[in-house]
């Protein structure tokens, strides 16, 4: 480690720590430590200095760390080995390549992702600003249960993202997370845009699980000028009107994740207030929507939420559907009533 | 390729070629091609030679060449892409980190496996004269069909042990392969020994299928000396009394690997005859047995297997338990009698 990232990390609390222990942690001078601090200031990091008290950090800039994330993260498991790259090709393609030799919970972040992926490897803008994360998941549960995990970390993403961003997050049937408001009777307003995306990958025996590995894409502080239109993407930043603290919202997001993610490796009671949860923040719910599965396209009102994650369709042309995983477009209400 | 590849490759189909021609494709003298043909000779090929006809490979040693596979290979897509290696760590584990690029069907052979592993992680004994295969596919089909690829493996293991060594082959359920004898009644002299052990492994999101790769471990031509006596391990050329032709074998199981791999990612209807063939030459129906699974540790009679290849176990203490994989001990039925 150099100098400078062992300052950081002792200051990583937020606490006041004297020049002199400084010194003596890195065998160097109080005259050295005073030039690491400056560095560390050019660098964006707010550090407060007191004759009396030494120093401390106060802010820093929009760049992770992990000394300062594992410094405010309070977990068991959740994120105790963190992996932090300044550019991967996708921090999924990163975790699945790392996932058999890494323990349960590992997380691996990276400020950019040259060829982040979506679902069914669909391309995925991954600016600076953003939260590009993919967690390591090594749970006992069967096969079948695995749709739990992507529904726990939903639920754990809008969670905190009220917490640290103040906004209200709901989520898109299957996988995506959205910002937006509802009327008096609870309906969405209809221009709800796209804020995070899930994806869930994982490796299997026939009857066990190996690893699950989610990777998590958040439009935190992005630059939304890159995005199309046509994508309905929004920013943390740019609903909140100021930028989030990344690091923060990531410690929130592996604590909520750890509570969460224990709950769907349980019973199905364990399970309950998650599925609750998840259900009740459901922006597709009680939407007309038209879905393209492997199984071709449809068109019809989202009845209901099955425990296991499965949509519940009504069709157009009447009966129901059992849909558990594709894409989802909700459909405006005027437009449907055009169609129908 | 190196002149003596390219000879080796003409010669694959095992009709003459005359020295004319080899020159001709090989820009070298006729005796030039005489000295080539010397060289393989003292590799152990045996060609024979004609003056008026040219060169004919009657037999090869028992080493595995791409060449000579494809050479009698009569598949669609199943091993048109052919991987083969001296040594690996495992075929699998080679064919997992190749599986994203790689073409469906495509194969990985190795003489030897430093590190060849069973179902959850065990260690597999690979020494050279075995056949240690493993094919990747990505069948368009839902998650929970995958076991169908380890049943359809199984069927096409069974016809091709018995087309090539003329064995008698039975499926220990979930994924090994034994030799064994039935009395007139039909049932399991008890004696069976396991020649083959199938590990089918995947890479999917929730709801998608990525790709599989399934192993096939063969203990063809093995030396059994370093195998202990409770593996209960037996090789084709012990049973069969006679090496049997690796590559003949490989060709085999390729090609009825394809048909059963078709219809496994069929309809219900296009599996059918897949299932029944399974059913029909399992060695565990009908049997006492003892299951450990992550459910625990339970003892009864092999009653049923399943359409999803799950097994049936009418339990010792009463009532039914449907299990979809796990460790099976077969009971000798003394054994039984003696516990019961």
């Amino acid at each position: 480690l150099a100098s400078q990232d062992i300052i950081l990390s002792l200051l990583g609390s937020g606490e006041w720590v004297s020049g002199e222990e400084m010194a003596g942690r890195l065998s160097i001078s109080r005259a050295a430590v005073w030039k690491q601090i400056q560095i560390l200031r050019k660098r964006g990091y707010d550090i407060a200095s007191s004759t009396r008290k030494g120093y401390r950090l106060a802010s820093g800039p929009d760049l992770l760390h992990p000394d300062r994330i594992l410094g405010c993260l309070k977990t068991k498991w959740m994120g105790r080995s963190l992996n932090l790259f300044d550019s991967v090709t996708s921090t999924n393609a990163v975790a699945l390549s790392m996932a058999e030799e890494s323990p349960h919970g590992a997380v691996i972040l990276a400020e950019t992702q040259s060829e982040g992926r979506g679902r069914l490897s669909r391309p995925w803008a991954s600016p600076a600003g953003g939260i590009w994360m993919s967690i390591i998941l090594k749970p006992q549960m069967p096969l079948s249960h695995v749709s739990r995990i992507n529904m726990a970390l939903s639920v754990a993403l809008c969670r905190s993202i009220s917490a640290v961003a103040g906004l209200q997050a709901a989520i898109k049937w299957p996988n995506d997370i959205l910002i937006g408001e509802r009327d008096e009777e609870g309906n969405w307003d209809g221009k709800e845009r796209k804020v995070c995306g899930i994806l869930t990958e994982m490796k299997a025996e026939v009857d066990r699980l190996d690893y699950v590995v989610v990777g998590l894409g958040i439009n935190a502080n992005v630059d939304l000028s890159a995005f199309p239109e046509e994508w309905n993407a929004t920013s943390l930043a740019k609903e909140a009107g100021h930028p989030v603290p990344r690091a923060d919202l990531i410690c929130r997001i592996l604590e909520e994740a750890e509570l969460a993610c224990e709950k769907a490796a349980g019973s199905a009671e364990d399970f309950q207030d998650i599925y609750q949860e998840w259900r009740s923040h459901s922006a597709t719910l009680n939407r007309w929507v038209r879905i393209s599965s492997a199984d071709g396209e449809m068109m019809g009102m989202a009845a209901d939420l099955d425990f296991d994650g499965a949509l519940i369709l009504e069709l157009e042309g009447g009966g129901r559907s059992r849909i558990l995983a594709g894409d989802c477009i909700h459909l405006r209400p005027c437009l449907h009533r055009e169609a129908a």
